[in-house]
């Protein structure tokens, strides 16, 4: 068995972002000489999530309008208990378990086996500092 | 180690809709001939979920109207951007988050070691196509 | 490849509760002899959710308090159809998707490759008995 690690490093310039990091996992695959095995990436930090879907600027606006819905920032001491630490992020603690923490991908012939859409995204919502994703490939 | 690849097609009826593949994937583990590992079971699709939770109509109801309220659907322009490309599915991408895209399963003894009630469904939001699952198994 | 299995007894004693069990995923790490590979760990139970966020108390607080406003506990048979089966528990299985069934993290030279906050939770929706955590480890 084969196995490969990777890190990546992201700068996030935005509070709320997210980055296609398809490429990056695909060069890590290539790398790692596996031809069948699974891929996991997964964000390193608590306030941020990795997720599969479509690489559509609208989807993204619409997401975060969403997220923010159903999880409002305020750093405000009274919303948040988390807040009472002296923390303001307590609202990204909470869209990071809506969008999720990690994805595991198939690989098979040596490639991700990807659905026709499927792109992997670096989701942040405390950002505005280097951030780190994880990358373990494991098979054959 | 050995790996086991199927891709499965479900014609999906409804716009929402269930479907229980605990049957199939139990298939894939058998002809994988894998008797310790983990068996990954993904949605091909961007509009769509695989989970594991109760077979039960009435929890499925439940989930649907749950899921419309948290992301309705709404072909116009206004709600979502995503829309204005000519999509009218942006809900089902919301819809898609909160479920999840994929589960990871154990096999132990060349079977899904599963608690009493868990049972792997195909949740799609977009339907009324032939959609596909990806089950990829690695083990010994 | 080796391969590890450990279920954990957890005895809950609230009807929601967050339980830290890295230190027992850890112990199972060691235990399994695998320096490089994956860690699936995941609710035997489907109104149960294992996830990785921070050790605060505060935070969850915010999180049974939001996860509450979201799916609220709700006995009678008029919100949730899943209760007309004589159970009360439909709640507990939206909290759940929330928040997720399962983790998989990488293990790199021997450990559990974690960013600095990581700590693996235990969620329970409809608790108050013992319930169990599976956790299923291959690699080399």
């Amino acid at each position: 068995m084969k196995s490969h690690t990777v890190k990546l490093l992201l700068d996030i310039q935005e509070r709320m972002e997210f980055v296609n990091i398809t490429p990056r996992v695909e060069d890590a695959v290539r790398d790692s000489g596996v031809r069948e095995g699974l891929c996991l990436v997964n964000a390193m930090h608590i306030t941020a999530s990795v997720f599969i879907n479509d690489d559509e600027p609208g989807l993204h606006r619409d997401y975060k309008r969403w997220l923010e819905e159903l999880a409002p920032f305020d750093p405000s001491p009274e919303r948040y208990h988390h807040n009472r630490t002296g923390e303001d992020n307590a609202d990204a603690h909470h869209k990071r378990q809506i969008m999720g923490r990690e994805v595991v991908v198939a690989i098979t012939d040596g490639r991700l086996d990807f659905g026709p859409w499927e792109q992997i995204f670096y989701g942040e919502f405390d950002g505005r500092r280097q951030k780190r994703v994880l990358i373990k490939i494991i098979g054959d």
